[in-house]
């Protein structure tokens, strides 16, 4: 007993994959050698396939780039974007985990007000597996948390809560801002630390970012489809916010929970706003036009999974947004696609009663 | 100019009252000196009305205890609740000022992390002031913040906010829990300070707790009626949250907004939980049936003012509250009272297109 190692298992240690998108070498994961090293990583490599990523020592990895992916979905490998970090969506649907975390390779491990390096990983399992309150607002937040409870006027038959499916991690430093934002605010930065997690209640949406995300694959996974981004595509950078809000009309008909607030991670640099206009200009007008269509999109009862509810969705989103942009057309058909592709990689899950499939 | 006052004009100085009931000397008023001071009281005394209550040197008050609110309401003073906080709605319907802050004897002035004394009131003008988020939720909280903004993904179109009808602030230290939750843990207490406002959703309902409360009362005045509780009644401690219910149905019927959050007080003393118990127990089940019928209300297009909502709502609590306990057909009676009340003492604004009453 004495000599065993001084490092704990962490938390879901082999029921959770962490997946990174990149172009790059990840010298980023030195600084989350602490946090990251005992968890296995699943690389989805963006660019030029040609390219070697060099990965630091110690890491226990799998790594795909768009040649593995072509050859593992064959036709099917339409439905995953080109030079887009949405690729990263191809590794929630090759895991084989019970839990998803993802992560940028420009974020770093931030610090606390009183100076601790924050744990983001360990923070979102925390989210994950107590239950969420999406019926009702709790007014001191998250009731689960240590030091913290239902207030009075909560109904007691609400108190159980749902299970939670997401957690959505927030940044410090750089913000999350479109790309007019960036360009009026070039100076801002996020050094607002809120100490708080909460449910983002039932029929409200909200802007999902994939910098610092985490999730239950076997509760969601199937919905969180990144969409058709980057190259030969008329839009980008909407890749996560296309699956934030099919995830969340798929949970609130589901019954279950998302939560948003801690961990934060650092955000180091800010891309690009005049590359970002670029790819954002048609999604700023778009998005007009899609956010009614997703505050009003309702499911049938006999979509009982979440493959059904995205198929569903995927007909809708045809049906409704074919007029908007012929693009709209094309990402039903790859929502189908993708959602084939995760059956045929999931078989055992597409077989069970609650994820059933088409 | 040199000679000036050093004591700056306060935040809406002449726009704003401050409604206290009370049943005991105010010396609380004395830690609140640099913040209230130069804002004009309503104090509310809810009990024996021979008795004297002692309001600090100072202070710019008006008081009114049983006998002036028959005097003033005659017959229709039956809709204000006697011996019991409750009646503070008085003060709202007596009022002639834009803005209404409220607060319990038992706060006092809370610190936040720096060690700074917290102005609870101005913060709560702060968030009166600037516009609510209820059709979208932004991740990084109040988008009107110094230091933040909406993030990416936020539609423009709802940049603009909506009007903010209510700021809710919360409580430091004697957390606002019901009965049973005070008596499982006696000893909780709230430490952590959460750095943010934000915007209750549209459609969500929440626990409105009336101890540290600020209201836009031209926008949403008639609905701040706190019920019938106390003496002679068969529940207590549903005041706040009967008014934060029907409030909140009517804002989002109206399209205004409802923030919680900052300002933090320090909430001194916990109430006794057995004498608690006593006052909730039937608002404990009600409440199982109250919170489907208000999640599931709804106003016609007609109702295109708060009096209109609110005698609607009332039709709707006699034809389908009534049948949960008798309480709810007098309570209904008493909504109608309430706002003839109100009309009577506020003709103008019964006159006003927007207000137009009955």
């Amino acid at each position: 007993m004495a000599q065993a190692s001084v490092t704990p298992t962490p938390l879901l240690k082999d029921e959770l994959d962490i997946v990174i998108p990149t172009i790059r070498n990840l010298d980023f994961l030195e600084m989350w050698r602490p946090f990251f090293q005992q968890y296995h990583l699943i690389i989805v490599q963006d660019g030029d396939p040609s390219k070697t990523i060099k990965v630091p020592d110690g890491f226990d990895y799998e790594l795909y780039n768009r040649n593995d992916i072509n050859r593992i979905l064959g036709p099917k490998a339409s439905c995953i974007s080109f030079k887009d970090s949405a690729c990263r969506c191809f590794g929630y649907m090759i895991s084989k985990k019970k839990y998803i975390f993802t992560i940028d390779d420009d974020c770093f491990v931030a610090k606390d007000p009183s100076g601790k390096e924050i744990n983001a990983l360990e923070q979102h399992i925390k989210n994950l597996l107590c239950p969420s309150t999406p019926f009702f607002f709790n007014t001191l937040y998250d009731p689960y948390r240590d030091g913290a409870d239902f207030v009075r006027g909560y109904p007691f038959s609400l108190r159980e809560g749902a299970p939670t499916a997401v957690s959505h991690g927030l940044w410090l430093n750089i913000p999350d801002y479109d790309a007019p934002t960036q360009l009026v605010k070039p100076l801002e930065r996020n050094t607002r630390f809120v100490d708080a997690v909460m449910t983002i209640p039932k029929g409200t949406l909200f802007p999902m970012c994939g910098m610092n995300l985490a999730f239950n694959r076997e509760l969601i996974g199937p919905a969180m489809y990144f969409g058709l981004m980057g190259d030969g595509q008329p839009i980008g950078r909407y890749d996560d916010m296309w699956a934030g809000w099919c995830m969340k009309v798929i949970c609130d008909h589901l019954g279950l929970g998302v939560k948003t607030g801690l961990p934060y991670i650092w955000h180091s640099k800010a891309s690009n706003p005049f590359v970002n206009l670029k790819k954002e200009y048609k999604g700023i007008y778009w998005q007009e036009e899609l956010i009614p269509f997703f505050q009003s999109a309702t499911l049938p009862k006999d979509c009982t999974s979440v493959q059904k509810c995205y198929i569903e969705l995927s007909k809708q989103v045809k049906a409704k947004l074919g007029k908007v942009d012929e693009y709209f057309l094309k990402l039903a058909d790859a929502m189908v696609t993708w959602i084939e592709a995760w059956d045929e990689l999931n078989p055992s899950a597409a077989e069970q009663p609650n994820g059933a499939g088409k």
